[in-house]
């Protein structure tokens, strides 16, 4: 295994022996370690001095299934603190098996132009991008896939990232050549900063990954399956109805953020939901289940088609969905499939384009449940990069603090999921303490608040949350090291063998011998580690907090945001 | 005397005698205690709970000398910090002969209505406003003066504080119905997002201020008078050229920020210095030299003519002519007096102006050089606030978000006036370190970093100048509490009697017995109690920095700014 570092100040390609302290790293913990301990904490984020990883899981490239998340580190243009966001897709594995544990992108050329990083069995270059640049994702990925071999995997970024817009996500081609995205936090935007247009991997005759005791690992990753496969939500919700099964479960919950967070309900709920897109899909010939890597058991995702049975989107997620859907009141299915698309395409996070779309309609740049005003927003203005373009592109809080707009549900600058922290208090928690900003998959109370995953725990009272949300922020920073999805989070919960069974996977990988407690101590090692990035960046405990607004009532429960800052800051007692 | 409270919410007016703990307090010093006692440190600062506070100095309203400065207070909407800025105008010598100690603005309307707050012998009343909503300040002055009599004191925000841009700031009318601006950290937005357009103050009748020892306090007026009037600068560098006499001295030294703060020197000073501009202003019947309030005997203002001897300017500053002149490398003073026209009539700080456009040159927006370009950019985009008129009204740092622009010369998100950090690193110090983001007026080292007033430190180096810069802040916060002009604070620098005069005629008027080490404590406490507002909002030493960017080296000296963290936190060691 080795660590690939492109300087892209003078185009230079080093490859590196993984240093010791790295050896039992990968994912978040890997990228995380790396942005911590190189990157100086106060540079500016589109500057020289970022440094933007890639990390394969630690189980990432084997045989272990839903392994193949990418993760991507680097200090956040959009929140100034350190950034983790992973992705599916191909890329993944195939660094992997090239042996790559960490691809470091460092320095920023002079000039301007666009690069393209290949990288293969034989090492990496950097060539000069002349074909792609400009394009926005489909039509890029299509292009570099037909230069470089059908097969290969690809990196990439939009209009949003060239334009250096702080939501721009990292795409990554999927199975099936469509995109797939880290897509919180601006990745796309440091990528964009050190004029890398694409990578791409292609991993013929790569040599493939070492498993120290091969029959030991088959066994657990068996037993991982069998536990993926007997949970309710891993194995037939989310199979069936996809993310979006989450629409009913939320609105029902009261919690589903409507009309830039003003209430918890969603008139047009039936309109857009799991269920709904479920018949719609099957009507028009689409698949309603899918996944988004190879060796993917859970296929969460979906292919979404036009009433002539033409592709529109994939990878059609509860979170775009409620929030193009409910935050602003569009009950129009096929509106939002086609703005998840040009995001897609663009390049730029669905959550943080549909908070920054809410506020834009409190802004009255457009008005509340009209999605062609949206299409033609990201079409004309945003992919375009005009200054309006450029306004939305850069987030919620840019665009509130452009118009003067108060309502803005940001933490640390990025905005707050599809979970109203008013009627699933343990999420608030999560938001408010992330060292990412506001961040569901960072401690995904709502299992165990809404669902008795893991426990029970009342969704509109304080007690247990703190608690709740610091456990799941340390299990998923260990889990986002391993390359696994995070959906494995709802069968560790209610079956404690699942948890077991990765420690296993790991052990028979590496020939060591780590106990579940010493996987939660990593997790406990990453969060603080990041942290303290973050404190050295200049956030304090009054950074941890969620905007003044929440303190309205948020109905049918009427409950506000009531947490004390010293409640809050209790999470951090570990 | 009394506190006046607004209450937007509900339009009610409340008047309360003033607190044992105020009475003492004036200017900065009452700002900000009020601001700190009152107003959430995590508020948003255009929401309900920020206040908008405006005080008279301690000796406003007297016939002591230069005493006519108003400062006004809140949580900044650009900083995010707490914010006082001054300005000259007639309004605070009305408000403290109408025995108003601080007026109180809190709340926030329901609705989009803007409202006029007039103030006479009788009390306040809170009147909707019909007739100049939309209008920028010139017009709007004219026409309040018109409707409520000639020689009212007006307060009023442009088109920026209307829209709410962070980089608006608030206008006194001043002797000459033209406009004087407490320019810096967006308090126009807090105006604008409590829906007030203008104060009108009417002080006929009024009672005016005891003296408790007249005898003691005409004594003391006369030496501070006398000191004010026997040093080079105020008596004569300034009262001559303006304060645009430091084109040429700032240039000299290598430290003229030039093409966004790239160079230390300005091929085209010659034609935008001092000395040119007062032979263009004689040559065409304009005033050379000219005073901003009642009772000031300096008259650093000036009115800057066309050469058809037409109004074109007045209150034409050097940072003005700086930011736009040398930082967007625009040499036509005619260009800059109609931008600084412009800047005034919409009610926009031109420092934060100057150095947004200049990052709006780096990002292709405009070129380097083209005066005419930014009179267009603020008649058609800022006027009417067009999205790229937000962009450029909320500032450099959002500008530099919007376009990806890395070289940004902000500190807490204001922009660093017309001294380079790097060629006068006193300035670097005071920048980096005050409560209220990069303000060359928080502690202006610029006296004895080159002119060897009060001392003589090596501009380039590095001893000596945390000290000073400690020593000018809190002086400079006891002498923003008094309603004098900073000027002042030259001879308070060379002649010692200067502040004891000062001091005497606190005593005088207030029958009190302060030792100037009380009032240098007064100084400390301001600052301390601004510094915990800060701490508590959010910000730590990760924010008293300078750019990134600076540490590249400014010709002409090839210095860079070179202090460490450890070394600048030095100055909040008292």
């Amino acid at each position: 295994m080795k660590i690939l570092r492109i300087n892209m100040t003078d185009l230079s390609v080093l490859e590196e022996v993984v240093p010791q302290d790295y050896v039992g790293l990968g994912g978040r913990a890997l990228t995380s370690m790396i942005v911590a301990n190189e990157v100086r904490p106060t540079c500016h984020p589109l500057g020289p001095n970022n440094k933007l990883v890639f990390a394969p899981g630690l189980l990432t490239g084997t045989m272990a299934p839903n392994t193949g998340r990418l993760s991507v580190g680097a200090k956040s243009p959009l929140t100034g603190t350190i950034k983790e966001s992973n992705a599916g897709g191909t890329s993944s594995q195939k660094l992997a098996k090239l042996g790559i544990k960490a691809l470091v992108i460092e320095g920023k050329p002079t000039g301007e132009k666009f690069y393209t990083i290949k990288i293969d069995k034989n090492g990496a270059s950097v060539v000069e991008e002349n074909e792609v640049v400009g394009l926005g994702n489909y039509t890029a990925f299509k292009k570099l896939s037909s230069m470089y071999g059908e097969k290969v995997g690809v990196i990439g970024i939009g209009q949003a990232g060239e334009a250096k817009m702080s939501a721009a996500n990292i795409s990554v081609k999927d199975l099936d050549g469509n995109i797939r995205s880290a897509g919180r936090g601006g990745l796309g935007a440091v990528m964009g900063s050190k004029q890398v247009k694409a990578i791409v991997i292609d991993d013929r005759d790569a040599e493939g990954l070492a498993i120290a005791q091969p029959e030991k690992f088959k066994e657990a990753a068996r037993r991982l399956a069998n536990n993926i496969k007997k949970h309710p939500v891993t194995g037939e919700g989310i199979p069936t109805y996809g993310t979006n099964v989450m629409v009913n479960i939320i609105n029902e919950a009261g919690g589903l953020p409507t009309r830039n967070f003003r209430t918890g309900r969603f008139d047009g709920a039936q309109k857009i939901c799991g269920e709904t897109m479920y018949d719609t899909i099957v009507k028009r010939n689409g698949k309603p289940t899918h996944g988004c890597c190879t060796g993917c058991i859970i296929k969460c995702s979906q292919v979404y088609n036009d009433a002539e049975g033409n592709y529109v989107t994939s990878g059609f997620e509860y979170e775009t969905i409620w929030g193009f859907g409910a935050n602003c009141c569009i009950d129009n299915l096929d509106d939002i499939a086609r703005i998840d698309w040009l995001c897609d395409d663009i390049g730029i996070d669905t959550i943080e384009m549909a908070a920054t779309t809410a506020v834009a309609m409190d802004a009255g740049i457009i008005n509340f449940g009209d999605g062609k005003a949206v299409i033609r927003l990201l079409e004309e203005e945003v992919a375009k990069a005009s200054p309006l373009g450029r306004i939305l592109g850069n987030g919620a809080d840019l665009t509130g603090k452009a118009y003067g707009i108060t309502r803005v549900p940001t933490v640390k600058g990025q905005s707050i999921p599809a979970y109203d922290p008013r009627a699933i208090k343990g999420m608030g928690i999560t938001y408010a303490t992330s060292t990412q900003g506001a961040d569901h998959t960072a401690g995904y109370t709502v299992g165990t608040n809404l669902l008795k995953i893991g426990g029970e725990v009342n969704p509109l009272g304080k007690a247990g949350q703190v608690e709740l949300s610091r456990n799941l922020q340390i299990a998923t920073a260990a889990l986002d090291s391993t390359g696994l999805c995070l959906f494995v989070a709802f069968p560790i919960l209610d079956f404690p063998d699942t948890f077991q069974a990765i420690v296993d996977l790991i052990n028979a990988q590496y020939n060591l011998e780590l106990t579940c407690d010493n996987v939660n101590e990593l997790g406990k090692l990453i969060i603080k580690t990041e942290k303290e990035f973050n404190k050295a960046a200049g956030f304090s405990n009054a950074h941890d907090r969620l905007p003044e607004f929440l303190s309205e009532e948020c109905a049918p429960h009427n409950t506000t945001w009531d947490f004390t800052g010293a409640e809050i800051d209790e999470l951090y007692n570990f």
